[in-house]
This record gives structure tokens, sequence and C-alpha cells, in this order.
């Protein structure tokens, strides 16, 4: 009889509703990353590392704003990433890289843990904001996942700001690319420039969302795992929300993102120890360089990365804040 | 000293290296889909339903033709899916609706097991066979995932066939735009028409395809769940490989295929289970329709759908073979 108590007492347990996260972490919390890559101290001048650290930490005011107000965890995701959009500093919108053909082609995608709903874009040339597409997507079609001159128009009928490409040309991206060109070697010194956020709110609710303008000298109509739910996003409450950056295509094979949630859903792992799964056993044993920002229901956060920096920053609503750009810090 | 012996001797048999398929189940086997939905005895003449099977039945023999020879499981792959796309009958290649906008755009992918190698292509309009487009991606560019004139672009520099648009017109899928037009109502009795195949090979390797038109009046540049690695198609010979067919997004946003192969890694799912806990639990508490075939390393197969009926068909060394359409077959 007693074992009968303690085994419906268990049962009921593991059926109730999960309890809300600020039972237990912060009221709300917010990770962001703006890339991993070959990212060193020697590679860098101290101007642009302070133009860095101080954008990630304007970036994550500009979240903290919206979660602090108790606005939804998808509102500070779009927030925050529009802020990066806009920069010239991270490759995504504005800063965003050429491909081969010397355009800038870009890929966005958002999640939203609660539902399950997601919305990409791939290959806009033509859209100011590709995170505000994805979510576009997300809210207003029936679809999750749209591409190049089609995703345009649906943006544009949804009166997002379309710009000229021109908007989109800076001579760093330019010079990256004739760089590229004339050693004809892609991936090796690429650094991973895609900008991701996760984001808790007050009701419990993780978002995700990833941007990026994909690999310096990637082939025309190229994907990456950007816009791939599972591979660059994914959101789910019961588990984390994950933005990835990385060698894309490995990022596809290996589903990065979902594998996160899956570890912890089927294996039971924590966050943090699912991530480094796979980021630093997985994807090394594959010599699969990129990093990922996640975090779970309870605050949690992971940033974990292969390469030597990885641009990134979080905030909790406890006061716990930091901004980092290189792996020993 | 005794226990000590047996604990090594089932490190030893953890640690061994897996032993190849044939000394366990068949030395092949290969399994297919042509599409999930609202297939019913009412819903077919006997004629349109003998077409069916005679096809599917074809189909195989040509997946055994390679298969029997010593050929690799991506072989019988893309042969098996070429025919399919060479046939009106299936929503694939030459049988593809039409978007919104009254043309054909297609998506598939490949995937092989013992690397994760992995090529996919979206939105294309210009080739016969999109499945040996996206096992060109795979084989011969540094990317996994090419859209629309770039996946185009590439795939006639690869010397595969080109053809007109006008190709892929079939009055019957005229037809089927027309009808859904008139209602506005695209999802609700649609018929999920891709088509998929997997194949495990003599050496043990698995491999995975899937090709599809895609939902009948979609929006302009919609993408499924069909070309996304992780959704539609995945291939891992330490698990199974999956094809998928269904409602797209909701394929996209559960991460289906690879969600299978998670249930197996990570909670010791035999396949039959992991299949049955994604598409009849988890998809079915979203109302999201659909199916999969499915098979391990071992040659044990799934087809689990949880419309009235999945186009599908299975075979293997040992003689085993059968060609089904119905939910109660």
């Amino acid at each position: 009889m007693k074992n009968f108590l303690i085994g419906s007492l268990l049962t009921a347990l593991v059926l109730a509703p999960a309890t809300p996260a600020m039972a237990e972490g912060p009221d709300y919390a917010l990770v962001i990353h703006g890339g991993a890559g070959v990212i060193t101290r020697e590679s860098m001048s101290p101007e642009t590392e302070s133009a860095y650290r101080a954008l990630l930490a304007d970036v994550l005011a500009a979240g903290k704003d919206v979660l602090a107000a108790g606005g939804t965890s998808l509102d500070a995701v779009e927030t925050v990433i529009r802020l990066m959009e806009d920069s010239p500093l991270f490759n995504a919108g504005k800063g965003a890289v050429f491909t081969e053909a010397g355009v800038n082609e870009m890929d966005a995608s958002i999640m939203e843990g609660r539902t399950l709903n997601a919305g990409a874009v791939a290959g806009v040339k033509t859209l100011r904001n590709p995170i505000s597409a994805a979510r576009a997507v997300m809210e207003k079609s029936d679809h999750v996942f749209l591409a190049r001159e089609g995703a345009e128009a649906f943006a544009a009928a949804q009166g997002l700001t379309i710009v000229d490409p021109e908007y989109f040309w800076t001579q760093n991206r330019w010079d990256a690319l004739q760089k590229a060109k004339a050693k004809r070697d892609q991936a090796k010194d690429a650094k991973h420039g895609t900008v991701g956020c996760v984001a808790l709110d007050r009701n419990g609710d993780i978002a995700a969302g990833t941007s990026t303008g994909g690999m310096t000298m990637k082939m025309w109509g190229r994907i990456g795992d950007s816009p791939v739910i599972g591979a660059g996003t994914y959101a789910d409450n019961r588990t984390c929300g994950v933005s990835a950056t990385g060698h894309g295509e490995f990022f596809i094979r290996n589903v990065v993102a979902y594998d996160i949630c899956a570890l912890m859903a089927y294996r039971g792992l924590p966050l943090a120890e699912a991530a480094e799964q796979v980021i630093n056993v997985k994807l090394v044993a594959q010599q699969a360089t990129g990093g990922v920002v996640a975090l779970d229901a309870q605050g949690n956060v992971a940033m974990t990365f292969n390469t030597q920096g990885m641009y990134r920053g979080f905030l909790k609503s406890t006061g716990e804040t930091g901004v980092f750009i290189f792996k020993d810090e």
C-alpha cells in the first residue's frame, strides 16, 4: 500500500504541469551571439573590440527593456536581432557578407517554444530585417519556410521595410569577398558571423531566432543552417531554446539545435551538458566549427562553442549579466 | 574476480564494433512511399488503384536490381525516386502539383547514413529529376542545400537533364489547382503526394531520399519539409533512415525524420516504436497528418502513418515484399 501511494505520488509529480520558471529561476533571461570563429585578441584592434562589446551590451539592454516590461520572448528576440541586423558589425542584415556572385543573400528564422510555431526566410536580398520577415511568415502565412522572391513579395505585402540591395554593400565585406576569391578558400578562416538570440519571458515562454548573411563566397542560392528549423534555430518550452552559428552544412547534417533539445528530453541531460555533447563532442569529432547560445525554462544559460571566440552575452532579471568575445573569458 | 571478468566481457561486447547487418537481418532492404492522405477505396477507381500498385511493384523491382547486384543504398534510392519522379502518378517531378501562381516548384533531398553527408534542392522548376540534383549538391558542391535558380544553374553545370517547365504541366494537377482555388482550402483535403525511399545495402549502409512538388496552391517560394534534412529526410547508420510525407509545416516544426533517429539513439526505442511515437502520438496531438517510411541497419522496416492511406511498399533480400495503399491492408 505504501509503495502504491509512493508510486501514485511519483506519477502525479511526473504528470503535473511544469512549474512556471519564476518559481526557481530568474523572471526573465536573454542570451545572444554575434557569430563564432577565429576571433582572437591578435586579430582585432582595441577599438574594434570596444565597438563589439558596446554593441553587445546595448543590444542586451534593449532586450531587457522588452522583457522587464512584461513583453514576450518573441518580441525580445525580434527586437534584439533587428538591432544586430542594422549594425554593420555582424554578418546579418546591413553587414551581410557577399556571395560568390557578389550579392547579399540573407536567411533568418524564428521559433516560439510554447506552440512550436516557426517561420523562416531564405535567400532574401531586399528585406532590411529578415528576422521580421521570418516572424511574418510564422504569424501571417500558412507556411513555415519561404524562399527568395516569394519571401520578398510576401514580406512586402505585409508592409515590411524593403531596401535597395545596395543598402547591404559594405567595404569590409566586399574586401573579404575579394580576399576569399584570391585564395579560393572559403571555409577555413571563415568567421561564422551569424547573429542569434534566445529569450525567456515572465510567462515562462521561450523564443529563439537566428539571422545571417551566410558564408563569404557561398554559391548562388546556398541555404545554410540559420533558416533551417532544427539546425540553426529551435525552441520548445519543455526543454530549451537554441540559436546556432557555425559551418552551416555540418549544423544541418547534425540537426544541431534540435539535437540539444532531444538530449534534454530523451536523455535527461541538463542544458549545459547537452550543448557540450553536441558542440564539443559530436561536432568536434567531425572537425565542424561553431557554437550555440541556449537557455532553458529555468533560466539556465549556455554559450558553448568550439572556436577561438564567439561574440556573446547574457542577462537575467536577477542582475547577472556579461558580454564576452574570446574563449578564455 | 568472476564479476570482474563478466564486467569486462560486457564492456567488450558493448564497445565492439556493430556486427554487419547481414549477420542478423536481410542482406539488403528497401522501403518506399508515394504520399499519404485521404486515400480510400471509395476515392479511387479500380483502374487507378491497379496502376498505383503496378508502379509501386515496378519501382521496388528496380531498386532490388541495384541492391541485389551489390549497388549502394544511395544508388538504389536515386534509381527508385527517379522512376517515381518520371511518373505522373506521384506529386514529384512529372506529376508535381501547381503553386498558387500556377507553376511547378519542386524540392528534394538525399542523405547517406554512413557519413551523414546530405544534399537538397528547393524551388527548382526546370530539373527533370530533382533527386539527382540533390545528390549532385551532396557529392559535387561544398554545400548541403541550394535553392531555386542557383540550384538549377549548378545542376545544369553538372550535366543534369534540364526540361522546359511545360514538361511538368499535367491536366490532373491543373484541375486540382482550380478546385483548390475555388474552395480556398488548401490543406484539408490535400493528399501529401511526396515520394520517398530508404534503402539498406549489402555493406550495411543506409540512405534515404525524398522528392516532392509540395502542396497544391502553395505560396510562391514555399519550402516544405521534403528538402529539409532532419524534417523530411534523415539517415544515420547507427539508428535508421527515414523519408517523410505529410503536412510539411508540422513536419518541420517537429523535426520528424531526425526525431525518430533521436528516440532510437537516446531512448533506445526500436524503430517501429520510435516511428509510432512521432507519427501517432506527437503529430496526432497536433492534428498533423502524414507518415514515414523507415528502416534500420538490421533491415527492420516501418511504414507508419496517421492518414486513411499511404502508397507504400517494401522488399527484403529474404523474399519478404508487399505493396499497400489503404490503412486496413
